[in-house]
């Protein structure tokens, strides 16, 4: 235990945090020392979360900058928006790695942040200083880095599935649209009338319309690997399912290309990155086949008869769109394997 | 009884057949006279839905052009592909009134039918007599005919997203792309893994991308509608669920628009259509709002930031998607109000 | 309009009030004249519930017992616990007829209510007038009635499958047994963790072990049914599906009988009933063989190896166990045929 | 590798051997050396299970029992009933470790088997040998054994549920009844109506009421732990959810005993057995505190109204009820730690 890396998850009561700690459960090197949540300190994790009984039992602590510092090396931030905003500036300070899940460091604009989560935005040097997390698309800065900002679920699966496309001069920029569908545990723990069992149990709903605060997310990075500014169609709906999301994702090509050509540029551009997998011509993956897992699956098809390219990506939102990434992230800053801990088949059926 | 329209049902024993026989024991002016099955003659209807003891249990008879013409002044068809193709003339022939369920005369043209249904076209002759279903759209010709043929599940909500805005002349008729999603009893009683409970419950995934057999009868009634060619892009996919069809519509306008426009426009087309129910601004439905019920529901965004109108359209495609809509259709043409024994509340929850 | 007889309902805005909307809509000789709802009095019925767009959009009245006195000739009351309690009495002395759906006057010893319920209980004096309206059995009780307590949920499945076994003098009385399990409807359209949807999707649990506030009032039915003080185990258990209740009832018999006698004994009873359906010897009945109707499905089987008579007693809980039974109810009290806007066709599939 | 147990999976496309598969990838002793498909031989396990694509794609083998003994050290059968009841001996004759996951070695007496399974029984001789894997109850005569018999699922539930009480002499031996309660994927991966999506969705029944043919396996081991026969009463039902069993018990007890001795009773009973955890007083577990994970998580509540003790149990059907009991067997067998492999925390979401 004394040579494992210690981890704090501040937020450890809802579903991000709850998955973080299944998976540093299992991880080699990590061990879990903290695990805070604002509104519970005191009481056990497993009080609220009896599937952790006789697993970890710890009792909550509460927010303290001081007593993080103290007990562990990384701390991961599983908070609902506005909170890491104050608290990441004092961690990074007090010298310890931050992986922060939620959105508030993601936008390098204060004003896009402020426009679209309607909070005040964090303090702009450490804007700066968060490096995003997208672990296929930035490893590079993620090696190294000790403050990250995590990618939102919706942005991981419809950047992953557009990455190659965005960053291959190919695409004509006015024409992304992404049409995203998440189960329901990316709402959260928070009890409210959408999400109550028998409302959105056998429906099938959009919402947010043209409103979704991860529109500018995806936008900025496309826009970086385009090289130009994309201003995209970005509509999100709920599934009558726990986990899982399918981003279904249009392209517009400048120029003809052939389908092999696509699959050659998706194949190449994630070459060696386990945790994607491009799906065979005229196969489409389902959320299913990555279930519990932090596997991004993708397929492709271009039609010939619009000349339009249509991207199947889709993820499990609660590991690779949340905890799964930020422990990939871990990986990479310690220089350990991306795949440390995160080994594991999905959960099928 | 004696002076009520007598109905048959061919295909009674799948779900659209049952969900006629459903919705015909609560209208006013009809009689189930017969329920046919290629398979299972016979047998009694409630052998293989329980759900009808002791209210309907007759037995069921053969397909046989006479028995039918002898039992019945109407007959729906609830077949799968292929058998209305012959059936249909013949029941035509025999002076009865024909509401085709199936595929097989939608389309105009049978080289497109061929290419997208795999199989052999109907008689020219046929596919000319057949009126295209859609309610709300081409009343005037239904009104009157005598050989309707139902528009499929998909084309309606999204053929009544689309029409008022196809028919506008503002529409960039390149842009239109169309984004299904369908409960699983649009996949009928037919066993298959796909819908096999344990792989389909708990996920979500594409199919027959840029391949489904909707998509040229879309774009059929859309050219119909623009008065140009019109080639889209129509993606489906499944919902875990059962009953319910989302579709979420990307069309770009040719020039500027005011969102009031727009629901100007979508109000006067549909006004007095007591079936189309045209949300609020910012308001969007969900599918569980016209769940077990006639209504195909609206909700309109044009963004300020793409120019491009989302269109969000809902029904249940057994109802307004199969038999709902065939009723409609029933009614309009002996002349009934569109909505005799069709004017039930959703059931919610 | 002026001939039919006017409704209003207290409590509109739960599942049970929107339940009693949809089926009063679709009643020939009632009319909703008053929507109440002590918390959103001035807002439409439809904000909260979409789906009754442009079928009942009504303003939302305030508690008022005069008002109520002027508008209806009937009131339903579909509050939470410990609100009838109060206003039944005062709308039972304003002359209405006056339908109960809560448990606050099902129980006759108030001693009881109070330690089941944790409320005080209602004045005895007005106890003792309702009349328990399980349409069924109490039948000749209910027509002419002016208050009608209705069953609960549980109570209509378990009791309609225990009630000509209890009332036959065969069953052993210390040997009752019912393992009831519902939908999630039940618990109603308040927040709480426990029918949150990621919590109780994929997944089933039981709650409220040997403390289910039904238990007395099955006990206290039973025993009058039985002649002797009957006291039994209830286990309630939920289920990942919005409706339905499927109860498994045990009973050891007194002296030996055939299936033969037992399946006789169930069919005499109900004989005449209409919404009571009894399955045939082998067959058992699916809670989906009810949805959306008023049918109470039975099943039985008699184990040779045991002695133990097995009941499956199914309803669904919105419709027979709430919103429909209440109709029956009034049809009864009116004079009316049982199932005057009943008799429509379970939901299927 | 070299070092490693090798292991065959017979039956590897079905639930229960892509679930062996699963856990044998993360199992750090054991190597998956082939998989076995009598349909399929040839394919790869990866065509009919994207979800392994990239993580296992082994060409499935056809079987073979020389092939096996080349390739393995021990076999797993995860395959229809009436398979190893001739494959088992074979193996066992070959040297082979055996663990069979079907029910054809779990009936001592061959006529039983004949009986509820409508199979011909197995060799006697072989089902003397086969040991029966109920894990927390028989460890002392697995170590060592070559030849498992892997529990039911049903049975493993309601027997860790029952094993305490059984064995302590307190148990009336009349009165046992066990009320299951089983997600779909119990039924396996061949098609039928039963377990149709749109059949099973929003559905709940019951289904071989007093036949299902583990109600022998259950009464043979607790016939064992209690030292005389006992006959049960025991009822099957299909919850619409993948994967999880509550079985809720009900046993009277032949003497008065407190609650807190019957807590004592089975604390002592699993004292020391991780994968057992007991509910503290009114507590009950849910299936999905377990979900994906080899626990089985208990509740008691001793009813002093009826001095009836209900026992609600809970498991993972695919993996305690089992592949995971399978290899929690296979520990035992090889003299590992009983957690090898198995030591992960329920997915929860």
């Amino acid at each position: 235990m004394s040579t494992k890396l210690r981890a704090a998850i501040v937020g450890s009561t809802g579903y991000g945090g709850v998955e973080l700690i299944r998976l540093l459960l299992a991880h080699p090197h990590v061990a879990i020392t903290s695990v805070i949540s604002s509104s519970n300190a005191g009481a056990s994790i497993a009080d609220g979360y009896p599937h952790l009984n006789q697993i970890l039992t710890d009792k909550l602590d509460a927010v303290d900058v001081d007593l993080i510092r103290e007990k562990a090396d990384v701390v991961f931030l599983a908070t609902p928006h506005g909170v890491s905003t104050e608290l990441s500036p004092k961690l990074v300070d007090a010298g310890l790695k931050v992986i922060d899940i939620s959105g508030d460091f993601r936008l390098k604009s204060g004003r896009d942040y402020e426009a679209w989560y309607k909070h005040k935005a964090a303090d702009p040097a450490y804007i700066a200083r968060a490096v995003y997390g997208l672990a296929e698309v930035f490893a590079d800065e993620i090696r190294g880095a000790e403050f990250i900002s995590n990618p939102g679920c919706y942005p991981t699966a419809t950047l992953l599935g557009l990455a190659p496309i965005a960053a291959s001069g190919w695409m004509d920029p006015k024409s992304v649209i992404a049409d995203a569908k998440s189960g329901v545990s990316g709402a959260g723990r928070g009890l409210s009338l959408t999400v109550h069992y028998s409302e959105i149990n056998e429906n099938f709903l959009a919402y947010k319309v043209n409103k979704h605060q991860h529109t500018p997310e995806i936008e900025q990075t496309l826009s970086r690997l385009a090289g130009e500014e994309i201003v995209m169609t970005f509509t999100t709906h709920l599934v009558p399912m726990t986990r899982g999301i399918l981003s279904t994702i249009y392209v517009n090509l400048k120029e003809r290309r052939s389908e092999d050509e696509i699959f050659d540029l998706y194949r190449k551009y994630y070459e060696g990155r386990r945790f994607v997998r491009i799906r065979d011509k005229g196969k489409y993956p389902a959320t299913k086949e990555v279930w519990g897992s932090n596997y991004c699956d993708i397929g492709l098809s271009l039609d010939p008869r619009t000349g339009r390219l249509t991207i199947i990506s889709v993820i499990d939102n609660v590991v690779k769109g949340a905890a799964g990434q930020a422990v990939q992230n871990l990986n990479l800053m310690m220089g350990w394997d991306e795949a440390t801990g995160l080994a594991f088949t999905p959960v099928y059926p």
